[in-house]
């Protein structure tokens, strides 16, 4: 395993351009500093934001780039100065590697607001040198941003809670919407959106799942658990269903009207936006005054509530629906989730993979 | 002053149709019920709601119209079940003047957004005739919705507390911004903008005054006592100031870009439109998801709401700039309101103009 003052070697898969075609990187990983955490990748699940971050579609990318931010690893070694992980620890590590610490958001626990924050992949770390994710035998992490991952969750159930558990988690934990008994929506069964009912289902509460087709009525209701199915389009039951949602987490990632949200929603219900959509988005005024509605959008979790996600995972048991693969399929699972063509969240066994080849 | 049992014909003056044009016209009260006040108004102000009422642009006015929900008066009689008033009292009248009492907002102090709400004027009362509001001599009302007025608040001061103070009051308080140290933000220096920055400052407030123009510098600055003065088209300064706001207080009643004060807002800032717009804005959605920011709306404020402004009023001692005018007075009143002529509430002296020519 060498000492932790040595820069260790490793293999990951890499876009090279911004044709988003992975293959096999060789890089070198920074030595495992006395608050780092050297781990063996086991799971990687694969995020929309992956596909867009490859693919350059948000600017700026640097390549080669290794993504994946659902890491769960096994702790190989740690640093001096270490003292929540130990080697053999199961762990995990999400989007974000990196935060400056003293800020207003870093001191209120929500670090993922951080100006200063450094992505797990596709940015530059403190040292200059480019961070790589999750689709690679290994990492070298800071402590704070490594969560445990308890005994008796299956480590490739606990990688999809690492973004998409923890972008549905988030907002019902920061705006008060836990406790059981209230009514939610969901809107976009995706990868983000079918946690978002697996984790409202848990809570305890009333989840109606918002769609544009009756396509997945089936699925939701039978499969996930869902108590509702609305299809936006139908004006009388969407009428009969007027001012009766706490909240709505509108995962939908295209532009798309609000309209028939905010009507859905109570007095002081709240639209929660977990889509990145780079086109203007519209709402009439009267519709949040006449109710006090609100209007919002979240960022991913902090590293506590990523935390609180897979403990609760645990407590609840529930389970993801789950495609795993090996790596010499990520091009082709990139492809089929571009289509909308997974049944919810990819996610690829890297420590059963042979990454070399 | 007759018994309980009595109706009584009043004066007041009316609209008769959408020229918006108010003229004497003489109608008959309700008998002062076990739970009702019998009041004589005092004053009344001129808000902009007015003007839309009165010219229809909401649709469905009913003329004859009284206008006029900022009502200061004084208790001439009390029916048999009303323990909050006597005889003498100093009180108010907002803009609703009924409820449902058993729904979720009623049952939570949210009452002024009761699906079933009455407003002062230009609706129909539980007994099936017309309300009409304070540009008249008298008025019956319900004690629920009626506030008291305190020894040593000047009366004509009251008037623009009653809907203008409470609408931006109430937010404030229900999204927990009446902290001392805040930064706040008030777009739109109009009858409830002026307000909106008298409230912040006497609750320890920093408050920048946000506009489209210069216009309105030195008056925010020196007379109403802002901290700051931005000009949003001024790039330079608007960089200077983003991330630096705990809420911005949108009182603009036209359609214009979120944008500008959403990069203002830091983690967790709010945006809070309080100007009717029938017109859809427009947001990105990464603007939000980047801070976990929040656009709402909200209408009005409750009776608890209103009596607390009141009382805060008098315990903070500010005082609205207003302009005090005789009913003869009124259409001309409207006509500078439409073009913003007006620094910056209309307040009616009513008792003392003869109403009846």
């Amino acid at each position: 395993m060498g000492s932790p003052q040595t820069e260790r070697t490793t293999v990951g898969w890499a876009a090279k351009d911004n044709s988003g075609i992975l293959a096999p990187y060789t890089y070198t990983l920074r030595k495992t500093g006395p608050e780092d955490v050297y781990l063996k990748v086991l799971y990687c699940g694969i995020c929309h934001t992956d596909l867009h971050r490859i693919k350059n579609d948000l600017g700026l990318a640097h390549y080669p780039m290794v993504p994946g931010h659902e890491v769960v690893g096994e702790v190989m070694e740690a640093g001096s100065e270490v003292t929540k992980f130990r080697a053999g620890d199961a762990v995990g590590v999400g989007l974000i590697v990196g935060c400056c610490g003293t800020c207003r958001p870093c001191e209120s626990d929500s670090e993922q607001y951080c100006n200063k924050k450094i992505w797990t992949y596709d940015d530059v770390y403190t040292d200059g040198k480019p961070t790589q994710g999750g689709f690679s035998q290994s990492m070298v992490v800071h402590q704070k941003f490594v969560v445990k991952i308890p005994d008796g969750l299956a480590l490739e159930q606990a990688a999809p809670l690492l973004c998409a558990g923890v972008t549905v988690f988030s907002p019902l934990n920061h705006f008060g919407l836990k406790q059981s008994g209230l009514r939610g929506g969901i809107s976009g069964l995706g990868g983000v959106g079918h946690m978002g009912v697996l984790v409202a289902k848990a809570m305890g509460h009333h989840v109606t799942v918002i769609s544009s087709s009756n396509k997945k009525k089936v699925e939701a209701l039978e499969h996930l658990g869902a108590d509702d199915y609305l299809v936006s389009s139908d004006e009388t039951r969407m009428k009969e269903a007027a001012d009766s949602l706490d909240y709505i987490i509108d995962t939908v990632p295209v532009v798309h009207p609000l309209e028939p949200y905010l009507s859905l929603l109570k007095l002081d219900g709240k639209l929660i936006l977990t889509g990145v959509i780079n086109t203007p988005l519209q709402f009439m005024a009267p519709l949040l005054m006449l109710g006090r509605k609100v209007i919002t959008g979240t960022n991913i979790g902090s590293m506590k509530e990523i935390q609180e996600i897979i403990d609760f995972s645990k407590e609840k048991g529930f389970s993801s629906m789950i495609e795993v693969v090996k790596m010499d399929y990520i091009n082709k699972a990139f492809e089929r989730l571009e289509r909308n063509d997974v049944r919810y969240r990819f996610v690829v066994d890297v420590a059963g993979s042979k990454l070399d080849q």
